[in-house]
């Protein structure tokens, strides 16, 4: 295999880059679970079924989470001691990743009463879908297991995965709960919103899974499972989605949807984000008064004074003075808690992020 | 403990039956999961938000799939050689069946836009609930993993019980899938009423995690891990699921509510129950166009137009027949089949579903 300083492109040699390894094995994975996995000729239909639903819901994302398995595994292992099959094995992990997070959002749409995601109609909006797509969901998440005792059976570090993604699930699914009743579709209540629970949301609902999760697969695979070792990495990785999700808040109102490909909706939606909760902190009962009749409303003139607000409240300076604090925090955290862990992983993961400022 | 005979009613000593033991488990799993468990203080209200899901689902159903783990335990081990803590981690896992089955009644009845749910509203139909209730379904799910980690991580047979847990879900979502495309609401077909499906559905959606589950749980418990009496164990307890079903759906038409405690509604429901299945194997083309016309309405003329038709079939007759037949496969299947197994697990399990029939 090539070393991880030619992992993103084919090289000339023609040996392919992780990511076209990656998206190759979806194809193979997708086989695996609806030809080759359960072979009761009854289930025909069903498997038919897990395989539309998982080439609707699967694929289409950045993939940074289900990469970052491969990428944290490649800067644990030397290359010369990691074999054709535990790139593999990294490949499908990664894939449970995508998976999970595919499981969480057919669902979180639903609960959202969204319409689009990753450029097309979710999936319960399709013709003749509807709720069934409660089942889909289960369905993606069914997949990881029979696709982590397929793989990865027999493998010493089977048991700590199984325990990693259920109890990923688990902070995931409390985080969506704190979500949900902080900030309920249509029901604005500004007083919901402070910085202790936003943090708490992010925490559960997006880091544990989105940083902490591949990263301490990657090092279960790598053979390293002392709870001191992970306590220290989800200390680290814990940060930097906090980072990465004030980040997304502020390039939801603040990014150039040339460049971020998306027009943000977080004040019509009434989210509970990082920029209307540090505003709240700040602002004078007045302008609390005005926050509190615009947001979270459908209505481009109140979408606008909620804007203004934020600019007369000098929201990107407070922004980027949060985004050096932080930036030093984890410098720090990653000189003081990476100890034995090559700090690669953990800065190859700030860089991605970092990149998506541009 | 007191040994098999016993089990049922506290004796006069004061020694608490199964049932009791069992329902005084359940209080102290709630206050361990939303207390104990995570101690984050930030996680308080989605804490909160569990207990109420858990108080409102988990409880309040029949209690045989959970209570058949502590029962085929005690016929698996001689009561000197089971310690409290055996019977308790046996308890704990009959709550995990309890609580997979809440899990999937949550989302089921979103599925099928039921209203009530063992004699109060489905949880989804509470106010202020709606939506949600389908991440208050994964969290259902998720206790079932913090439970078993809290309870058996460290004993021989956690590995087996995280599988066992993880395929039956799957199995269980396959067979939820082919109901859905089978009898979709409102959608009268009845070409895709076959019996071959009818048996699959049964088999994947109910029998898996109704039967298999509970024996197969305690088997392990009891060290028997063996994939030769697993497979024995699952065939008598599958063909004995299938016979629970088809009585479940005679009992819906022919039952006496007045003893089985509810009124059918398959007819009206469209569902792909076993009376339609056979009825539509012995019927005239005739009769066929009148069920087509009938079947799937919330019509009481309709019904009783359908009723009738299965009278004219004499079902009662097919029914009895079926049940006597399947009788005596079930006595074959246990001479041969249940080998090292005591032939009381299985006999004790027959004993409950016969008892439903009068």
């Amino acid at each position: 295999m090539c070393d991880s300083s030619c992992n993103n492109l084919t090289d000339h040699l023609g040996v392919q880059s992780d990511l076209q390894l990656f998206d190759a094995q979806f194809e193979e994975l997708v086989a695996e679970l609806t030809e080759e996995d359960l072979r009761d000729p009854v289930l025909a239909d069903a498997l038919k079924r897990l395989r539309e639903v998982l080439h609707y819901n699967a694929p289409g994302g950045k993939r940074n989470r289900g990469l970052s398995v491969i990428g944290s595994l490649r800067e644990l292992v030397p290359p010369t001691k990691l074999t054709q099959d535990d790139v593999q094995r990294a490949l499908i992990v990664g894939w449970c990743i995508e998976l999970l997070q595919a499981f969480f959002l057919v669902a979180d749409d639903i609960m959202d009463a969204s319409l689009t995601r990753r450029g097309q109609p979710c999936w319960y909006k399709r013709e003749g879908v509807g709720m069934d797509a409660i089942n889909d969901a289960f369905l993606l998440e069914g997949a990881i297991y029979r696709l982590l005792r397929r793989h990865c059976r027999g493998q010493p570090y089977y048991l700590h995965l199984l325990e990693l993604f259920t109890e990923t699930s688990f902070q995931t699914e409390l985080g969506q709960a704190l979500d949900l009743m902080t900030a309920p579709p249509g029901q604005v209540d500004l007083n919901r919103f402070t910085m202790e629970r936003y943090k708490a949301i992010v925490k559960y609902k997006t880091a544990f899974y989105s940083f902490y999760l591949p990263v301490a697969a990657a090092m279960y695979m790598a053979g390293i499972d002392s709870e001191e070792e992970h306590n220290n990495a989800k200390h680290i990785l814990l940060e930097m989605g906090e980072f990465f999700q004030i980040q997304d808040d502020y390039l939801d109102c603040y990014g150039n949807p040339a460049v971020t490909g998306k027009i943000g909706t977080d004040i019509q939606d009434n989210k509970c984000g990082w920029l209307v909760v540090t505003a709240l902190g700040v602002m004078t009962p007045e302008q609390r008064g005005e926050l509190e009749s615009c947001y979270g409303r459908h209505d481009d003139a109140c979408v606008e004074k909620v804007k203004a607000l934020y600019n007369t409240l000098q929201m990107p300076t407070l922004y980027h003075r949060y985004e050096d604090e932080s930036y030093q925090r984890l410098q720090k955290l990653i000189a003081c808690h990476a100890q034995n862990l090559p700090h690669a992983v953990f800065l190859n993961f700030a860089e991605k992020i970092y990149k998506r400022n541009k």
